[in-house]
């Protein structure tokens, strides 16, 4: 039973994880594509917004190989996707579609946040330093992607709360993991903090002062 | 009265350090706030202007902890200084608030460039190396604050010298090392010219040519 | 003979990487020009267009010195071809010198994703990585030069194919490579085929559809 939770709970993680990218990579796509890119501005402004936070994060922690080095059936998946998706981001553009890409953002944010903290607390680096690894490994994946489509990044331009979800997502992972709750809970509520914060600020319109 | 000197010197050193850190934090606040950015770009915006040019320095020198995780109370108090700062921004665009910043980010400058050419120094990198890291330290945190504002960095924008201060007093630095000239009168000279340099340009108009 | 060949082979390298760095740090000069920039922007800008993206690659496989640290000559060549060109800049926009520049950019494309493969490949990173090592050491030095100067890169932005020969390039280096050809005609085949496809490109407007 304990084995069968677990073995489900791994499932689930990969879900999340490939979800996550997925629509990373797809908001890539659109935005790149909105630019008027060729193929390989899709592909590279793709690639950069599903991994770039990840291979941030591996380069401030010197941690190697890099995330898209040791997963590299991630890294083939996207350049794979990126090359059927050029017809088809047309259509990616309309309501559902949207809709499918912010819910499956919002648990990417939550996904790769987590597993940014997990990789920075397992260095022994520093609590603070853990949480900000969360967001890093969140956020900047967009970040670079705006940079590259010569956008301010849209995550620091006054819309719904975005890094806020990521930011206190990390820190409740820290405090239960500190507490000693059993790392499958901690994970599992930490994970799901992340995109139910970024669903309801999207619903409720939650903005930050400024 | 030498260990008086020296603690004072030590001492002078940390308020210049702190001074810097600051100044260019503010000038991450203020530029952030023009580009009608929420707490969460203001934030990202003034760490990444304080703490990226070292944190460039120690990725190319692989050097780590990184800069601001090994002085993580500054790394704290950016944040802290940002939540702050977001409601009395406005305050820091009068004049005096504004002479202030142009002072202190000068000092700033002297600091960090010398910083990152010792740090290069310990590393045995050559001394070609030694005196660009110094720059990149000085610099590149405007540069990147700069590009996250989706603006044409200021440095390269031909206004007064700026990024040649740091490139005299780095040399400085290094040929009154290789003199075997006291490390605190090298460290004292170099760090002062800079700033003395760049007030000197900003009050004479000095340009490069360009 | 063989040593004769050998040695000629390793001049003609030396040549094209020289040429390829020249190439592209002029790429770097009339861009920061275009942009107004002073004398410290073009330096830079020359600078990092030259050296970006191989100082990527190195940040991402670990590897150190750094090429522009390994090969301080060439570091110190760039910077002053950029003390010397400033003046001769609006000569260099002349037709004749566009082309050069062209096809030395051709040049440069090949060689420095070849170089990038070849880096990979000895520390033997897996297969796809080392191609895209090649083509990010290829194309990333034009990349940040178009980020410093607040553009959308060039690359991505729907011309004729050049990313694509970089790519198709290091898959002939991989392959000839997998299939025990003699490296010196796998190096020569694959640097020459990439500049061969881009000046095709060129000539026959050859594009990604987009």
């Amino acid at each position: 039973m304990v084995i069968d939770l677990q073995s489900g709970m791994s499932t689930l993680l990969k879900v999340l994880e490939v979800c996550g990218l997925i629509s990373f990579a797809c908001s890539g796509f659109i935005e790149a594509r909105s630019k008027k890119m060729d193929l390989i501005g899709v592909i590279v402004v793709a690639f950069v917004t599903a991994f770039g936070g990840g291979t941030l994060r591996d380069l401030l922690l010197d941690r190697r190989p890099l995330y898209w080095v040791e997963n590299q059936e991630y890294a083939l998946m996207v350049f794979i996707l990126a090359l059927v998706a050029v017809p088809l981001v047309p259509h990616l553009r309309s309501a559902v579609a949207e809709k499918a890409i912010v819910i499956a953002d919002a648990f990417g944010l939550g996904f790769f946040s987590i597993l940014g903290t997990t990789f920075a607390l397992e260095m022994d680096m520093p609590i603070f330093v853990c949480a900000m690894m969360g967001v890093i490994t969140g956020i900047f994946g967009g970040v670079l992607r705006d940079i590259l489509c010569n956008e301010v990044p849209m995550v620091f331009r006054g819309g719904q709360l975005y890094a806020t979800c990521s930011f206190i997502g990390c820190w409740i992972y820290l405090i239960l993991t500190m507490l000693d709750v059993p790392e499958m809970l901690t994970l599992g509520v930490s994970i799901a903090v992340i995109p139910a914060l970024r669903l309801l600020a999207l619903r409720l319109n939650w903005k930050l002062p400024g």
